[in-house]
């Protein structure tokens, strides 16, 4: 019977999801959904690549949370408009959420909308959200075996960011074993080492954006 | 229907638990459910907590991955009993699976059982394994405003453990925020400052473990 109700929460998702699709395709917005454990940095990630896009790309951010609107505040802090989906306690974003969230955006003056999923390496992997580009991001705190135990989240994702590389020196973390393994799960994975600190790493990955969105 | 079954299987696990809770106290069994994000240091924690104690504490560990057998092959190479539950995907553990554990472990040569939740700040916060106490680990990496977007980690726990303090000052991190925020959601919270790596600190969290024991 759960299975049951949970194949029904998922097709109901999927409807959901490919109605945000073509909606964002016909105004031509490029959407991207980032997933990360919590703390990997996607809110800074974020707020360093609006600001290096300014004035060329318009951005606009999704951001999911259990609950505050404190990453919706850093985003506004950059000039960029930002809507928060407090989750009252669910684990991942659902299609529907990013639908309300969407037609509360100002849409004519977006390019891309990215949105923030909430920090969870698990449950978000499972819901499409209507994106076109699905990015997974890690940092190199986490350590480096992160593929063999969270597989999904690398197997569905276009692009691996591999974030806090500035720490590289300091941590015993082996950026070429999670390439390997993360490439094992999605062959043609894009993937770009940043810091999004000191901003090391941004010039492939902000190439990649605006060449995926034409 | 959604909420009419998930409080079916959560009044399901709850009774689980509560068996788990008498049949590991008839044993006199100290068990502690350690929750945190993926990558914040959980097994390293563990690794030199059963070091540090060995020959003094006997200390076994149940591991919940969403698949591999990593975790457990790290605890085994300490000399301690470890027990992997493979989730296939699932984001928390559930209190049965606990049970199937236990009773894998040869159960008369344990003090303490230490169960090293799935990788995943939010769902495992709603299910009660049967453990007497719940520790929650942070690492400083991640950044100090958790508290406020994962709260319901820091409400349901007894102990915090900040973890990668040998990295304090690499990064911008204040230890007096994320105290501070975790004392107003739970008042008698126990806190650590850790490094798994350096072994800084551990003398307390040792003390307070072997005390709880008794």
């Amino acid at each position: 019977m759960k299975l049951k109700i949970n194949k029904k929460i998922l097709a109901k998702n999927e409807d959901c999801a490919a109605a945000n699709r073509k909606f964002l395709k016909d105004k031509n917005i490029l959407c991207i959904n980032m997933i990360s454990s919590p703390g990997s940095g996607k809110t800074t990630t974020l707020e360093k690549t609006i600001n290096m896009l300014k004035g060329k790309v318009n951005i606009a951010v999704i951001e999911g949370d259990l609950q505050t609107q404190l990453d919706a505040e850093r985003i506004r802090a950059t000039g960029a408009q930002a809507i928060q989906i407090e989750t009252k306690g669910a684990c991942h974003l659902s299609a529907a959420q990013v639908t309300n969230a969407i037609h509360t955006l100002n849409i004519d003056q977006i390019d891309i909308i990215i949105i923030e999923n909430v920090g969870n390496l698990v449950c978000p992997s499972d819901f499409d959200l209507g994106e076109e580009k699905r990015v997974v991001l890690v940092s190199v705190p986490e350590g480096d075996e992160k593929c063999a135990k969270y597989p999904k989240a690398f197997a569905k994702a276009d692009v691996l960011l591999i974030n806090k590389i500035d720490l590289l020196e300091h941590l015993d973390f082996d950026v070429n074993r999670i390439k390997k393994d993360a490439l094992k799960l999605k062959k043609d994975l894009k993937i770009f080492e940043i810091s999004a600190k000191t901003g090391d790493g941004f010039e492939d990955w902000l190439n990649w954006l605006t060449k995926t969105k034409k």
